[in-house]
């Protein structure tokens, strides 16, 4: 994981990976935050995984620890009695969603998810759009390609696109009937 | 929260309140371990909430951290579809569960959950037994009663014994059935 060395008051406040994910991040949040006040959905972003090296243990700070490799996705939630996970991602390609993003434990992952009629899904920002690419696309995508990013044609047509809105921010949540029966 | 200073050790590996609930916790994770390799269900303990304030980005360690309260359950996942949630208690009384061990954010959560048709509970080591206590009777209790603990009559009464099998650990995914017709 590459962490550019230029955000650091981003980290005083919470922890981003980098400042790319970052004003995604914030329009989902803001979504989320949304969905509960409404109670319309129940969606939170998971704490980020930490490894705890050492605590100083007259003040309980934590004075040594590292980042570790996210093994799900950063969102989960449900909505409608149904299971909902998702990752959000952001690429500065305007051609294609590079699949370095994406960690094999977190493909694995999906497909479990998907296997135990969860609904799970990636938002990825490119050219300044923002779509819901449901995991069942880019697992097919994968397992039918040798391709090393996803075209911005194949996130065009198989994905869903989402309008950030200044009142519910990125409301993902109709596109999701579009996924599954169940909604 | 109180830390107990003499579990140093257990830093080293993975972050535990206490080491009260330490015991629980490995039991629970073998279960979850059990799961997902027999692929019956996909159930994560969700990364311990902490807030950075400091990161050195020579070799991206972090320097400066603290623990944040916890807003929602530990453990979450899905299991034939269904959203399930819930948390490990573990307590040295022998004649009830206090009731500040759970925190207000947590309870609301725990409404939200049940209401969008989650399942949601607490697993509670009581007397080297450990009990299903379905987040319905936790709340119905809480509701009608001053009360500052749960006696451990009524976890007896309202809850499902979990017994501790060596090859799935504390295997709760069974009992769920008795509190869900879905399942």
């Amino acid at each position: 994981v590459n962490y550019p060395g230029n955000v650091k008051k981003n980290y005083q406040k919470e922890i981003t990976y980098g400042n790319r994910g970052m004003t995604l991040e914030s329009m989902i949040n803001e979504a989320n935050d949304y969905y509960l006040k409404e109670d319309i959905a129940v969606i939170y972003k998971k704490p980020t995984p930490i490894g705890i090296a050492k605590v100083d243990y007259s003040n309980m700070k934590i004075t040594d620890a590292y980042f570790k490799e996210p093994s799900t996705l950063d969102y989960n939630g449900l909505y409608k009695g149904c299971y909902i996970e998702f990752d959000a991602k952001e690429t500065n390609s305007k051609t294609a969603f590079p699949l370095q993003n994406i960690h094999k434990h977190q493909l694995d992952h999906m497909h479990r998810v998907l296997n135990h009629q969860g609904i799970c899904f990636l938002i990825i920002s490119i050219n300044n759009e923002y779509y819901v690419l449901p995991g069942l696309k880019l697992l097919e995508f994968i397992s039918t390609t040798t391709r090393k990013s996803i075209p911005y044609e194949y996130i065009k047509q198989n994905g869903y696109e989402i309008k950030y809105n200044y009142l519910r921010g990125l409301d993902y949540i109709p596109l999701l009937k579009r996924m599954d029966d169940r909604l």
